[in-house]
C-alpha cells in the first residue's frame, strides 16, 4: 500500500495548469483569476462628496449654528457625474451631490440636513471642519497597490473591485473539460425500477455534479457496463474532447474489473492500493495510445472505486486538488481545522480513515460527529447528503473518542450549508 | 429611522415563495429541494458482496486456516448487476464479485485474497464468520427513512443520494428572475477611460454576481443615468419579465434621485431609513401601475444605495433573504457565529455596524478583523475583495477592542476562501 500523500504527489506531478483567456469581467464570476493585477485608477479616482450638501470652505462655516447660522451664495450645482470645478471663493457654496468631484476650492462638505437646501442662497445652521464628508482621492487604493493576486477566485466581490479599480477584462485559467464514466452492470438510470442485483447509478450524478462545483465544464457523463467493448468505446469518444476521465467501479480485485483490465495494460495508468479507507484502491495516469496519437498529450484518468463514498471521498482528496491545480489555484489541498469529537466512532486498523461528518462551529469550538447513523460502510451513500465535511483520523487510531480532537474538513460554510 | 430587523420582516412579508418544477436530478443541481421525500429503495436495495470473493456458507470455512485450508465446490459465478440465486449446499461456494447479490443460502463473503481463486473448485485459507463483507439490504437507509428535507440544497451528495434511494426526478423551486438597474450619471462600463467626476460602474457587477450566487436568474442588468426617463423607460421594459428588481444608486438626500422620485409617488415602493451602516437608506416594495397593470402582481423592488459597500451589506442583509425566501430555502438568515476582535476599530454612532471582515478559524477558535485596513467607509470597494464575510456590531458600541467578541457571518468556507 502506498501513502495518501504519495498518491497524491503522483496526481499533481502529472497536472500541467491550463491556459487562461482574457474575458469581460461579469464572463469571468467563478472562475479562477490567472494574472496577479495592482490598482489601476486610484480608489476612489477623484476626491468626491460622501454626502448630498454643499462645498464650502469650512473657515466660513466654523462657527455656524441653528442659533447663528451662515449664509452662503450657491454659485454651482454639481450633480454626480460632473466634470466642473468651478472656482469658488469666501462667501460661496456649490451644491454638490454624493459622488460628484468636490471643487479644488473646496474643503468640507455640509449634509444638505443641515441647511435650508436653497438653490441660490442656502443658509447653514451647523459647523463643518476642513476636510469633513470628504472622500480622497486614494484612500481606498493608490494606483500600484495589491488588488487581487492569481489562483484566486473571481468572486461578485472580486469582480466588483477589479471594474473600479480600472479593469474591464481579467485573465482566467480555461474551465477543465471533463467527461464521467460510470462503470458497472449493475447500474440502472436513477428513478428506473430495479431487478435483483441493479442499484441506481448515483456516482454518475455526484462525480459530475461535483467536477461543476470544482470548477470543471461538463462534457459528458456516460454508463458503460462491464463489457471492455462499452469502455473502449466510451474512451474513443471522449479521448480528444477531454482534460479529465474521472471514472468509477471497475478498479478492484474483481474478476470483471473492465477499467483495470483496459488501462492497466498500456501502462499509463497505474493501479495502486493507497492507505485509506475508504478508497483503497485508485487508478491514474495519463490516457494514451490507442485512445490518442502518439505525439499528442492524452486526458488525465482517475479510476476511482465504485462505492459511492468511496469515490466521494477518493474525489475530494485526488480529484479536487487535481482540478484546482489544473485552473492554477493558489490553494490545492484543503485547509484542516481541529475539530472535538460528538461521539465515539470505530476507525479501520492500518489504514487512515476519511469519514463523512457533520461539522459544527460552535462559540464553543468546531465539533464533529459521523454523517451517518448507522456506522462507516462505504456504501452509505444516505449519509452523504448529511455530510458537510470529512473528518481524517491517522491510521494508528482504532476507535475516536467522544471528545478527542481530530483533524477535519469543512467542504462548505454554514451559510452554504443552510441554504 | 427604523431598525434592520422591522425593514427585514416588511421584506419577507411581501416574499411569495415562487411555484416548483420537477426536474430530473441533473438539472436540479444547485437548485432548492422544494419537496421532504422519504427513502423509496432500501439502500443497499440488496443485501450484497462487500468484496470481490466467494459467498459460503461461514459453518463450512469456520476453521479454515493456511495450515488447514478448505476446499469448496464452485457452482456458480455472481458478477455484479447479476439476479441469480443460486442454491449453496455445504461444501459449495459461488465466486461474487463486490456489489453482486449474496445468496438466501450464503451468510459470509471470503475475499478473495484469503483463497487460490479457483473456478471450479476453490482453496479458502482464512475462516468467516457469518455475516462479514455482507451488506444487509436496508442498513443505511429503510423504506420511509427521511433522506432530504423541503428548503435544502440540491447538492452532489443529495442528488446522489436522491438517486440510490429511487428517485429519478425531484421538485425544485423555479429559480428568481432578476434584473439589476444601476442608476448614476458618474456611472461608466468597466474598463472604460474616465473623465473627471466619472467611476466605472462596479454595482452591475457585484449585484448581478450576488445575485447569481444566490440561486438567481439574471434576467438583464441594465446602467442608466440620473435622467427619471431612462429609469422609468429601463423600468417598462423589465417589469413583466422579472420577480426581483435591484436598483443602487439614486434613494438618498440628493436633488437627482431618480429612483425615489419615480418610485415614491406610487405609493408600492417606501424609502426608508433604516438604523445601519452602512445602508441606512433602503427602498423596498413591489412594482405597481403604471408598471404593472392593475390586477397583476409586479416584481419586488429593492432600491440600494449606491456605494459599493452599502450595496453588497444591503444585498446580503435584505436581498439574499429575500431571495432564500423565494426559493423556499429553510433558513433565511445567515447563521452568525462569535469571533474574537484581532484589533481595535471604530464604529459609528447610534447606527448598528455591518463591516465586511476576514474571519478566521483556527484551532483556538474564530477570531475577525475589518476587512480594509484603511478605515471602514461605504465607498471601500477595495475591501471587498478581501472580505470573506461581515461582522455586526450594537448600535451601542462606540468602539470595538482587541479581543472583544462580536457577531460574525461567515460568508464562505475557508476551502471556498482559499480556492
Amino acid at each position: 500500500m502506498i501513502e495518501v500523500e504519495a498518491q497524491l504527489a503522483d496526481v499533481l506531478a502529472a497536472t500541467v495548469p491550463l491556459p487562461s483567456d482574457t474575458v469581460p469581467l461579469a464572463a469571468a464570476h467563478g472562475r479562477v483569476i490567472a494574472e496577479t493585477v495592482t490598482t489601476r485608477y486610484a480608489l476612489p479616482p477623484w476626491t468626491n462628496s460622501a454626502m448630498d450638501g454643499y462645498a464650502v470652505r469650512a473657515a466660513d462655516v466654523a462657527a455656524a449654528s441653528k442659533e447663528m447660522p451662515v449664509a452662503l451664495d450657491v454659485i454651482a450645482d454639481l450633480p454626480a457625474g460632473t466634470s466642473a470645478d468651478p472656482r469658488i471663493l469666501a462667501g460661496q457654496a456649490a451644491r454638490i451631490m454624493t459622488g460628484a468631484p468636490v471643487p479644488a476650492d473646496a474643503d468640507a462638505i455640509v449634509p444638505v440636513e443641515a441647511t435650508d437646501g436653497g438653490e441660490e442662497r442656502v443658509i447653514i445652521s451647523a459647523p463643518a471642519t476642513p476636510g469633513v464628508h470628504i472622500r480622497r482621492a486614494g484612500e481606498d487604493r493608490q494606483p500600484g497597490d495589491p488588488l487581487v493576486s492569481a489562483g484566486s477566485r473571481a468572486s461578485a466581490e472580486a469582480l466588483s473591485a477589479l471594474a473600479s479599480a480600472g479593469y474591464g477584462t481579467i485573465a482566467v485559467s480555461r474551465r477543465p473539460r471533463l467527461a464521467v464514466i460510470a462503470t458497472g452492470s449493475e447500474l440502472v438510470a436513477p428513478g428506473e425500477p430495479l431487478a435483483r442485483g441493479q442499484i441506481p447509478d448515483s456516482n454518475s450524478l455526484l462525480i459530475s455534479s461535483l467536477a461543476v462545483e470544482n470548477g470543471a465544464e461538463l462534457v459528458d457523463v456516460v454508463r458503460v457496463s462491464d463489457e471492455v467493448s462499452e469502455l473502449d468505446a466510451a474512451l474513443r469518444s471522449l479521448a480528444k474532447r477531454c482534460d479529465v476521465i474521472v471514472l468509477t467501479g471497475g478498479v478492484s480485485m474483481g474478476a470483471y474489473d473492465p477499467v483495470k483490465e483496459l488501462l492497466s495494460p498500456d501502462g499509463q495508468v497505474h493501479f495502486s492500493k493507497v492507505a485509506m479507507q475508504p478508497g483503497k484502491p485508485q487508478g491514474f495516469g495519463r490516457l494514451a495510445e490507442p485512445w490518442v496519437a502518439d505525439d499528442e498529450l492524452g486526458p488525465l484518468v482517475f479510476g476511482l472505486p465504485g462505492n459511492p463514498v468511496s469515490a466521494w471521498v477518493s474525489f475530494l482528496v485526488f480529484v479536487r486538488p487535481c482540478l484546482r491545480a489544473l485552473q492554477g489555484a493558489s490553494t490545492v489541498e484543503d485547509p484542516r481545522l481541529s475539530a472535538r469529537a460528538e461521539i465515539d466512532w470505530r476507525t479501520p486498523p492500518g489504514r487512515r480513515q476519511y469519514l463523512p461528518a457533520r461539522i459544527r462551529t460552535t462559540d464553543a469550538g468546531v465539533t464533529v460527529s459521523p454523517a451517518a447513523a448507522r456506522g462507516s460502510g462505504s456504501h452509505l451513500v444516505g449519509s452523504l447528503a448529511d455530510a458537510n465535511g470529512y473528518a481524517i483520523v491517522d491510521a494508528s487510531v482504532e476507535r475516536v473518542y467522544e471528545g478527542d480532537v481530530v483533524q477535519v474538513v469543512r467542504l462548505v460554510s454554514d451559510v452554504d450549508a443552510r441554504l
